[in-house]
């Protein structure tokens, strides 16, 4: 009864298929090998017994740990089984993947293939996976839409990435809310199964206005005779289809929902919005996040080409190297003092560190609290007035402490007195840098969890520079 | 019918909260600088008309909404609004606050407030904020539990943080496998409302051993003659309460469930999971992690105390003093080289700078695909190899780029090419550390996200130095 879904289990199917594949490599490279009709007839067959099992073993699995495994495998690999499924399950799995391998994946079906797994898909999938469908395919599977599907496929196209009409789908059965729940049991035993994540069924009036929604548990729960309007759950949330996906995904998780109903101006009921959507958005913008805050441009399949790989680095490479010669010119402009006292040269490249590594703390605070909506006009003041006290403090503490190794290192109290000054100063450019600079990118409408990192570290970098040696010249020269 | 929840409804309710919260000050402000038994009785009169007006504004709001106003707020506004709730919504809003908050707010109140709010918590809400709760009212908490109750808050507590058993809570209705679905629809009819999130209920057998999962949809379109043992959902997921959290959120993520039960060993259901505790462990765990990665230990609230605050922030500043002092000691090492040629000192920053950025885009892959369980013993030599190529290439590319600034910059074509070949080397140095950084932290049970960044950096750094400044030696001195 109980399906062993951990992870081992998911492993242990991908070393089973890597095995089969391994098998059939092997017998490959043999028939390539042997000579003779005889011996290749025997290769042949050994050949389609292996296949078979590899068939046998990838039968069973969920769409979503076949996706697991498709993804783990080399280009050539993932052909090989996904071959093995029939067009049902390849348009599952093709759902499943990510979208670099659904890409790369799309790319090396031949056109019947492709045909034949799209073909299996309805407009929410089609719509899904549109963005990796290659032009010269997109008549043939249009043209084999009825007319709801293809309607239902260009309004999915009309909303833009990252708004609650992309992740929408068909809403699921209505119901009227002058209908009694009795009605209501008997029309829906009579309906095609609900979808999965159907948690309640939504009502509209008889012009087709939404009015509400009707919990699955109501439904079960309440009198028969009641009205379906009497029985609404209390203040449910509506989305339109225009709204942000992420205040979607924000009320999902504010008010623990699993489904909602979208509604357009006129107040229609267009689709609906289930929490394994949300779920994916929020995977998905937390992994783009993650790359992007590297600098990564796009998402990166683990086995993509090599110059394909080196050029996604290359803005973020750009961008570092012009900040990094700059801070090599505040430099050159103290070469003299660097060459009267060369120990400025080891010590310079910690004041610098430090006050990256500092302001990159504060700006983790703000970006956090950016995303929680945590801060408004009056608590600017607060937060600046708070990290530079933090940074006073702590540079006092350790920008001390490493004076003080200046001193014992060098024997120059001058030279310690300059190196715990510096790091003090450097430490509170990082904490108004580490404040402004995600704030200055939020309300310019950039993403400050992407570019304040860069920014800061440009500041921290070319100050601490300027203002070690700076004091250095004034005060050792 | 539609309730507008969006960002912008939040803040005005924020605003809105504050501006009886600042006319509320300005009252008392005004009554202390009075005098005269008069006009105190006027102040105080008009002091209790803004305090019913606050009362009157939080009244309807969702205690998830009421959290994201009391946790904008400093801390004595906080307590204030915390006032103006019944115990039943404090308890409300106590269970939606984040850890930090809850636990600052909780320390805030008197002894008898706490008590009566606590008192409003079933036994899963108290497991929840058992954490925050003062030691010396634990005793009078736990005295006023029931037999049961009591029983689930100690199992509550004998499941350890980021384990199922801590996401757990009680089952809900669970139905026997040989009633009929028409059984079951007038059991759940006599029974208390199902809980939010309910999209399924679970089924036993006569031993009380868990059979099955049945779909509330499929009680609904179901013949209600049909036997509850046949209608149970095919390949349901359960969990044990010792599985990783983590591991939970995953098949969550990857079967799209609203809710799974929790068995034990013995077959026994213990409990269920549901999609919102996912959710809030998915926002936690990413929360945390963003801060982590900047090396900030702990959960900060934005309006927690400067001293706590500045602790917050000392592991991670050691830590980076440590390898940054080594770094410089390896350009102490080359100091002589150094003095002969003063251009080294502001170009060396370059090198350690840009390889520290290529390797943590390598890093944030290899974090990324480590958490998509995508690496395995084959991959790793694939990996390395690809990402060194990678380095190689970008080396070639943008290293040459700036050996010929240096060139054009210092007239010096040897020093164009020690710089050219001092950062492709550090770049080689930062892929393969940028691989095996995350992976050697991953196989240590470290997690790869935390640390990796600070081991990549001090090698780019002490490497980058060590390369540039040695070649310059051997080449230029």
């Amino acid at each position: 009864m109980r399906r062993e879904r951990s992870r081992e289990a998911l492993r242990e199917g991908l070393r089973a298929v890597t095995e089969l594949l391994d098998k059939q490599e092997v017998l490959d490279a043999l028939a390539h090998r042997q000579e003779g009709p005889k011996r290749e007839l025997l290769e042949e067959l050994q050949h389609r017994q292996s296949l078979a099992a590899l068939r046998h073993r990838v039968r069973d699995l969920h769409p979503a740990d076949l996706a697991y495994i498709v993804e783990a495998l080399p280009s050539t690999r993932r052909v090989l089984v996904f071959r093995q499924l029939d067009p049902r399950r390849q348009a599952d799995v093709l759902l499943e993947l990510g979208d670099a391998e659904r890409g790369g994946l799309m790319g090396l079906l031949s056109r019947d293939e492709l045909l034949a797994a799209v073909r299996e898909m309805d407009a929410d999938d089609l719509a899904w996976v549109a963005d990796a469908l290659p032009d010269e395919l997109r008549p043939d599977v249009y043209a084999s839409l009825d007319h709801a599907s293809a309607a239902r496929l260009l309004s999915a196209h009309a909303y833009a990435d990252g708004t609650v009409g992309a992740l929408m789908e068909e809403p699921p059965a209505t119901v009227r809310d002058d209908a009694t729940l009795a009605d209501v049991l008997a029309t829906l035993r009579s309906r095609p199964a609900l979808p999965a994540q159907t948690d309640a069924v939504f009502v509209v009036d008889g012009r087709g206005l939404f009015k509400g929604v009707l919990r699955l548990a109501a439904l079960v729960q309440g009198d028969p005779a009641a009205r379906v309007g009497d029985e609404l759950s209390p203040g449910s949330v509506s989305f339109d289809p225009g709204d942000p996906a992420r205040d979607a995904a924000q009320a999902f998780e504010r008010y623990d929902l699993v489904s909602a109903p979208v509604v357009d101006e006129r107040g229609k009921l267009v689709g609906r919005i289930a929490v394994d959507a949300v779920l994916d958005f929020l995977r998905d913008s937390a992994e783009r996040e993650a790359l992007q805050r590297a600098g990564l441009a796009g998402d990166e399949d683990l086995f993509a080409g090599l110059v394909e790989s080196a050029r996604n680095r290359w803005p973020w490479l750009a961008i570092n190297l012009v900040t990094a010669f700059f801070a090599s010119r505040v430099i050159g402009a103290f070469s003299g003092t660097i060459e009267r006292l060369v120990a400025l040269a080891s010590l310079m490249p910690i004041v610098a560190s430090v006050g990256g590594n500092t302001g990159n703390q504060t700006v983790a605070l703000i970006v956090r609290a950016l995303a929680l909506d945590q801060v408004r006009e009056g608590t600017v003041r607060h937060l600046l007035l708070k990290e530079s006290r933090i940074a006073l403090l702590n540079g006092a503490v350790w920008g001390g402490l490493m004076g003080l190794f200046a001193l014992l290192l060098y024997g120059s109290p001058a030279l310690g007195l300059v190196m715990a000054a510096a790091m003090t100063l450097n430490m509170g450019v990082a904490a108004v840098g580490g404040v402004l600079a995600p704030l200055a990118l939020a309300r310019a409408g950039r993403d400050p969890a992407q570019g304040s990192s860069v920014l800061l570290t440009f500041a921290t970098d070319a100050m601490g520079f300027f203002i070690f040696l700076g004091l250095a010249a004034v005060f050792l020269g």
